[in-house]
């Protein structure tokens, strides 16, 4: 088979894409017309794909508004979401309705890290823990050296964590407006250099990642400790509301949250939500977000009380929400107007888009959850869904 | 806030599409000029969105030659990633060209079955248990209940999990084509009405759904029951080739497995692999598959051995990969042109698609853990991605 | 250092036990008086220990009595508990005062399993996933080879969980009135000769064992799929009576529920009740069951609702208790008399036991959650534990 | 059914622990003639248990010597192992041969810290995070208040975990040669009722434990963060030594953890490791520990490594080591001469027994692992366990 075409000087043009496409039709059999349709000139592209041949038309819609009273978001947002899913955009418009009549979704970002997790190899357990001791006292230091590479990014803390004659750095940096998986990778690198060069007594060898990050894939320890943004979205529903707007009860919501999470206590599952992956994939396609982490950023925690007065406090919590307003893909055109259409485009709007993702997914998790209890999930997806009967 | 304009009847038009972005443009004072532009008649879209607006311009480029061993995929293909991220795709060429060069990945599809678990409540857990009995007694009619509902779904087995006076039944079926979240669901809901029916002793309630399932967030339950397609990519690399290609050798590899392993272990994490996720979203988004189930499909296991004579045996298993060919945003415009550029559109090919994402994946691990053993992982984030020096 | 002295035709005798204490104590310095101590002839021993040498003289208070309304125990029990740790049995005992007044502990089996896991590699993941049909094939004779090396092993079926070119085998068995691991080992090491034998085709080398089964060490698989027993136990709590005996509601016995649940999820922690492991291990060394057993049969699940009426429901899910009422230590003196006041020694026993201990425990959990909640935990603890003030 | 005979001022005579037995006994039809029989006065027990009747007699063998190269324990020991396993004794000496011949076990402790973990409940997720900044400001009062019920407890550092409206204090110790639970209990309480007298903003209630310690089971988080002791045992076998003493390779043994480590990554195990409880359970039965503990002490990570020569280098790490040189039963008679055996009684010697604790495991692992290996684990436990052919 031939090779995609290339050239290195001038990739980025509408011609070389159209070459590439030729090829492939070629090759397949296929046609890319629509892959070839797009309204921006190519040349945007360096540092976020190789080999641009076209694009992927995702249909999009907008929930909305959304009503937040966060620290970052406040007032309505009409909120795009990028999917092919049907259903998908009515349920979480559904959820906004109701939470808008309830006064809206109050959002809080509780903490902010993104990492990279060498792992350091020693001689033996004493050795690794003096290492770690050593980076202790030279934290300052290591500071100030993997801060040289960056203009934004600023280490936080080191975390360690020891196994046999391993010690596990997990360097926790915030990122300004960044998600930042680069700038903290590069950053830890150049210490992690500075760091052999000193010649640490049983050191053998370092990886500068062994997935303890944890990285496109979660974990109990992202749970714990958070990677990205820690957000909180919660309100307390008037129990008048759940009723005319969702066609159930506070006591039915809450009865089956009671069995959610026996499901998620026996499975062992990441989370004990519904689906907080739907609305924070469709937020990412269509923000320009790093769509592959939705792996760490789907996962949290869902939690609710009957008030004496029968109204219902919810609250969702996602510990790895990984979001950029710069940087990454979201200089794109349709992905700059999308977070745009929020305001959220840009320096200074990382914690306000993150706190739209959170209100967001909590509209979902309360249109999915009463629709599930008022059995109408399935209907729902027949008049909306595509195998309609 | 204004509202979004909808016309029941017509709510598929052009026209529609462009009054909803001028309402969030007049709302946002964002421009969505390009969200605006799109190649298809939204006439297609019913079942896939409601609102449409717009669409986000996804950028595609081609990975490849894949040289794909598989038993529906046989031969080289083009595959087709859309993403932001630089260096996603040249990274995953890299490990295409070594794969290729080593004769190709071997794929096969261990296990094929997606889920609705509802949850039944009784009196006690004698009932439970009794239920549990009555539930294997009856097993034939519930899967003719159940299969009244859908063309294509079989109900394969159903999973009988217990806690307290809680049945938990996990129904299994094969979908086709389909990835089939939504035909399960109301296979499930048909076959429980019918339950219900039968003033089953001391049954109080169920639920549809309770986190056993686990849809759209991953648990060790879906890493060893499969959701979705459960699959294996592997092949054995030529000592001589890891060095002429990746510029290290199998030992190091292999270390870096061990290390990568005992970060997995220490963290919890649901996945031992590096990034999974990145390749599975980029094809997922490309070709029109529900891509909030990155979530669950970007769990999986790596595996490698040294062989007595230097190469390097390596595999990937992803138990929960959910694809489909059919339905959901397969038949979109762009979505449809990258499936039949991989010859995998349509009616029964939704195995030959599941091969090709497993042998996608097992590329960028190699292609990832060996820039990371070479130190090339930064250099060639520098030369290809955004933060560039 | 000298060795110590082994007599192997007459080992187990008071003279060698006392040799073997005399060069300790030269070794140390330290006495071995009340370790030399016990009360029986040590000719009864071989298959418990080797080189025996004394005895723990572990102290056993009675709790109850325990009013059990099980399908194998019916009645009122007086529960050995040996542990050192003050305030245990008490804590305890005011449980069962608890639950007797409220009518009694309902408890029911569940399930029933024991397993063994080998794990058979193969040349490629084709070969192992023939290796899944071979064996579905093969069942019945896999069947009897495994079952002819025990009297009272059962195989009750097959498990298969792959992994790249891995096929773990999950043998599970009923075994009697024994807990069973070595049992099982035996029979599945049989059965995989057997199967060894047959030339399997891209057969490389299979381990008996490998972490699946999974052996003296906790893991979400033991908890979906049951190790040993899988046993409830449940009440419903009159309000009254919880205020009486336990000075707190069932709201805030409820709202603590809601609390822990949460911390679980969070921590990923393998079991959501309190203290599991406080009655389970003090029974055990009572008993006479494998106490090492603890790792696994203390996880569970509690769960609990609050009736309209006010009154609290509450269960507790041991789903991989290991007991035994025949082999291992159940029938040194000590242990069998315990036993015996159980009315749970010997032949057709194991259910009975199983049923009691998960009474007790329901016990506990109830009573050390009332404590939290009623701020009785830290003065209980003053008034009979160790540090006194 | 009688009630237990209690005689508050002299509950702890030979006289009323016969009163109590014989209740039984006549409730029962036993005889607890052997349960009766115990060499030391009861009085000595108040603070060990509630209602003594008596003793459990666990037999002892002492496997060993075990040549262990700590900083705290250094050279041989006979360490007493209370079971009714047959065959464990047996196999742990074989794995103390093994490593006495290769010069010995490295034995490092890591880490220290107990836990108690209430958790915070307020208005909503601003009033939790605020409160999260407080505790840091008054760090200093907070530990000074705790600190204030305690002579050797020592407040190290609070962790701070969020999940929405809820903040859970992670409340790490040192608490000198003690376990330290009740310990921290009381402390943590005392500190908590400190801050509740602040009247802190938003703060509705508090629980002073909800799972999150987690006492008396595992979880990730402990595998992380350490509970009481963080121990590493570890060694380098020359390749000779496998052969002649467990008549297997290092290539075997390092093929067998490529293995366990798949099952324990499939299963989601918290512990990679073969059978730790059980060195573990029966140390700790014999020293006077709390054996309930062995819920989190068990679990744990093995790694190794195949050294260029041949050789094997090999680790056990036990991240939540509960282990007590002072207070709870290590004083009662046959525990303290168990201890004393050990030299590991009283003040200043936990991290003595808890290095000592680590080379046992170690060599069991070696042990154990070995035997599958070479396929003499059927063969081992039909000549020394119960079910002899």
């Amino acid at each position: 088979m031939k090779r995609l075409p290339r050239d290195p000087g001038h990739d980025y043009t509408r011609a070389m894409a159209k070459a590439r496409r030729e090829l492939v039709e070629e090759a397949s059999g296929a046609s890319l017309e629509h892959v070839g349709q797009f309204s921006f000139d190519p040349e945007s592209l360096p540092g976020n794909l190789e080999g641009f041949s076209g694009v992927a038309q995702v249909p999009i819609g907008f929930a909305g508004p959304l009503l937040v009273d966060g620290e970052h978001a406040r007032g309505e947002f009409f909120v795009p979401l990028a999917t092919t899913e049907g259903t998908l955009v009515a349920s979480y418009n559904r959820g906004m309705r109701l939470t808008r009549e309830a006064g809206g979704v109050r959002t809080t970002v509780i903490d902010d890290a993104m990492q990279r997790a060498p792992c350091f190899v020693f001689r033996d357990a004493r050795a690794a823990r003096a290492f770690g001791g050593w980076v202790d006292a030279h934290y300052d230091d290591i500071k100030a050296k993997a801060e040289e590479t960056t203009r934004f990014g600023r280490l936080r803390d080191i975390e360690q964590y020891a196994v046999g004659k391993l010690r596990f750095l997990r360097f926790n940096y915030t990122t300004g407006d960044a998600a930042g998986q680069n700038m903290v990778t590069k950053a830890t690198r150049h210490a992690c250099q500075w760091i052999e060069a000193h010649k640490i007594d049983g050191l053998e060898r370092y990886a500068l990642a062994a997935n303890l990050d944890t990285d496109k894939k979660h974990s109990p320890l992202n749970n714990l400790h958070t990677r990205g943004k820690r957000v909180v979205a919660e309100l307390t529903l008037p129990a008048a509301l759940i009723r005319s707007v969702m066609h159930t009860t506070a006591a039915a919501l809450f009865a089956q949250r009671q069995l959610s999470n026996m499901g998620s206590l026996l499975s062992g599952s990441v989370c004990n939500g519904a689906h907080y992956a739907n609305g924070i994939t469709a937020m990412f396609i269509a923000c320009g977000q790093d769509v592959a982490n939705v792996a760490e950023s789907s996962a949290g925690f869902s939690y609710g009380e009957i008030l004496d007065n029968g109204d219902y406090y919810f609250s969702v919590t996602i510990p790895s929400l990984i979001v950029a307003t710069y940087g990454g893909g979201t200089g794109l055109p349709t992905q700059r107007e999308c977070l745009e259409a929020l305001g959220a485009y840009g320096a200074g709007k990382v914690l306000k888009l993150a706190e739209i993702v959170a209100a967001t997914v909590l509209c979902g998790e309360l249109s999915l959850g009463s629709a599930i209890v008022a059995d109408e999930w399935v209907s729902s997806h027949e008049a909306l869904g595509r195998n309609r009967p």
